[in-house]
């Protein structure tokens, strides 16, 4: 027994019966004996219908009333899941996200949570009430919608969780848990029991996308321990929390990013400040860079290398092409990569990782173009064709084939 | 050039071409100069979606779950107003009941108004926003979202409009005014210039259904001046007000009401307090009653006629079957009755009136079962099937035919 905070996202409810099914969920919860608080996203293709009549009157909408279009999403969801939890007898209440007491800045459509005032929340627990909570959206200073972007809704889980101070906060998915590879596509992946927030962290960044990763570091921050659970089969999920028991894997997980383009300046002037200037022009266009390298090339010029999500590509070589020093070195990009890592909290203490790694892709016949590593990870970038063949090869390595 | 509030209902903003429409006909009020506030209900079908979805998941849903669910409707309406008018150069900002300062009681689904805190409303005029408010909806004590109940959007303009003292409140329909019979049906229905508050209630107590009695009431208290006017057809339409300009006009319509079922007690036994028992009974069954009647009958009985809305008479005849004191009388009901009416402030001087139209009816071979007047309307109780022809000859006796 103890306080529970369950978040839901939008397809688990599309339709009335998948309303019907977390209500169960959550009942089943309450009468364990537990005070439980909901957090919803919107009931499926709400938002994209919204979206779409937004469209309709103007391509370049304000933010500030995107903001209160979205919004009326989560009402809906959170209203129909209340009806439903009082249809199967228990008491419940729903709450948008300023009557739960979420307050952000006014960056509309990405607003950051400041705080949660929790009395409104605490007062209807105490009532014995199922608190139904709209995620994903806050209210501002001037009193007004904001919504916290893509992703929102495990934030404000994870929001309220540390501001409650729940025993856990469990994000249901159409996942039943974590798995060291996508168990769709590899033989033998394997559930994880637990994992920690770093590990989660580099799994999310690899292209796991289980949970959200604003989430996981707000959770990793205020130490609340979250459950990727399955909505679907009810069986224990993935606990992520700080530190996990032993274990003698080293290895979490493997996973592979196609939306990986690689983009190579090729020849520039050896001398200080290039990367700084490369660097920096990225990020005035708020093009997010991940793989960094850079080697001495010949005859006084070097070579960068990085990647950017393909969506990124154009922009990226535009714009480091528009930099007065790049002269005539070549700038180019190449979008058929795809980038395979291992992750695992054990392996900077074990330099055999890496090796084992490169091992198991050379004895595929893999070609690697760039290798990149962290505490905690081990990237590889290979033609996009071999991705597969590359996880799969990894994984086996790793954590057998059975 | 003042302030100017005005309303648009649900099939005004149905579509995206509807809301440009709006958005048109708000932002030419505004270039003119005026200080302008919108205020707009749900979507066209929003609403009935939205109690759809609730039905699917109960046929006893709370009020305050239904509340929450319904504001959602507006909301949506508001963001979609004003971008389009932004999309057509003008300043606007949307405002939901709650923060447009709508404070109300906590009678879910059915909510009164209690104060319009205008504050933010002056803010936003000041700054020469159009102020684009959510109708229908408000906040309670507890900081809960509250809904008026249907046409509570005509309402919540009448209200903001009191509340700041605007120079008019413009209530838009798809009809071009107030009519002194029904265009669609009556041969020389002519179009009112002005209307008083009391003509005005009595029109749509008696089926005109042009304007929601309630706003009626509330601009008659606050000495708001009403302006009824088409959404699709830009000429002025009808004002409301306290007290007209002299027109040589005595009755300001005619009008038919079908949902009309007839009660009669017969042969009651003629005591005192018969009267005060029967209509105690309807109103703690929360029958409204319309027009009464009460006759001496023969042998110390005595005959009570009166009449409900369609949707009531089983009960209304129900529950006064079962009031002890009724005995061997009989309780009876008829709804193949229509009720006629003219109505116009000038009447009650000028005794005439009732005679012209007594003769009308007469010339047509048409029976009175019943008749009732008050200072400004006389009602007849005719057959249902007759009700089309005596408008007609009513409307003609009083207006012409041409």
């Amino acid at each position: 027994m103890g306080l529970i905070v369950q978040k839901f996202g939008g397809s688990s409810v599309a339709n009335t019966e998948r309303v019907m099914n977390v209500a169960r969920i959550v009942t089943d919860t309450y009468k364990k004996g537990n005070d439980v608080v909901v957090v919803v996203s919107a009931q499926g293709d709400t938002t994209d219908d919204l979206i779409a009549k937004a469209k309709e009157i103007s391509h370049h909408n304000s933010k500030r009333e995107m903001d209160m279009l979205m919004a009326a999403g989560e009402q809906i969801s959170i209203a129909l899941l209340a009806m439903a939890i009082e249809e199967l007898g228990c008491p419940a209440i729903s709450l948008l996200g300023w009557q739960a007491g979420f307050r952000t800045d006014s960056v509309y459509s990405a607003a950051r949570i400041k705080k949660v005032e929790t009395d409104r929340i605490k007062t209807e627990l105490d009532n014995r009430k199922i608190v139904v909570v709209a995620g994903f959206q806050g209210l501002n200073k001037y009193q007004d919608m904001t919504t916290l972007g893509r992703g929102g809704s495990d934030t404000s889980a994870v929001a309220i969780a540390a501001a409650l101070n729940a025993d856990r906060c469990q994000i249901f998915t159409d996942v039943d848990g974590v798995y060291t590879a996508d168990p769709r596509k590899v033989k033998g992946a394997r559930r994880l029991q637990e994992i920690t927030y770093d590990e989660m962290l580099e799994l999310a960044t690899l292209g796991a996308q289980v949970l959200n990763n604003r989430s996981v570091e707000m959770a990793k921050k205020y130490n609340v321990e979250l459950e990727v659970i399955s909505s679907l089969n009810p069986i224990p999920g993935t606990i992520v929390k700080e530190t996990t028991k032993m274990e003698k894997m080293l290895v979490r997980g493997v996973t592979k990013d196609k939306d990986v383009s690689k983009i190579s300046i090729v020849g520039v002037e050896d001398v200080p400040g290039i990367a700084f200037k490369v660097f920096s022009q990225l990020a005035k266009n708020n093009i997010n860079v991940d793989i960094i390298l850079q080697s001495v090339g010949r005859d006084n010029t070097k070579d960068i290398v990085f990647t950017v999500s393909m969506a990124n590509e154009e922009e990226a070589v535009e714009c480091i092409k528009a930099l007065p020093f790049i002269g005539d070195a070549k700038v180019f990009s190449d979008n058929t990569v795809a980038k395979v890592s291992v992750v695992g909290a054990g392996m900077e203490t074990h330099p055999g990782t890496a090796s084992k790694m490169f091992e198991a892709l050379y004895g595929k016949g893999i070609n690697i173009q760039t290798i990149s590593t962290s505490e905690i990870k081990i990237s590889v970038l290979i033609d996009e064709k071999d991705a597969d063949k590359a996880v799969s090869a990894v994984h086996e390595a790793f954590f057998g084939n059975d």
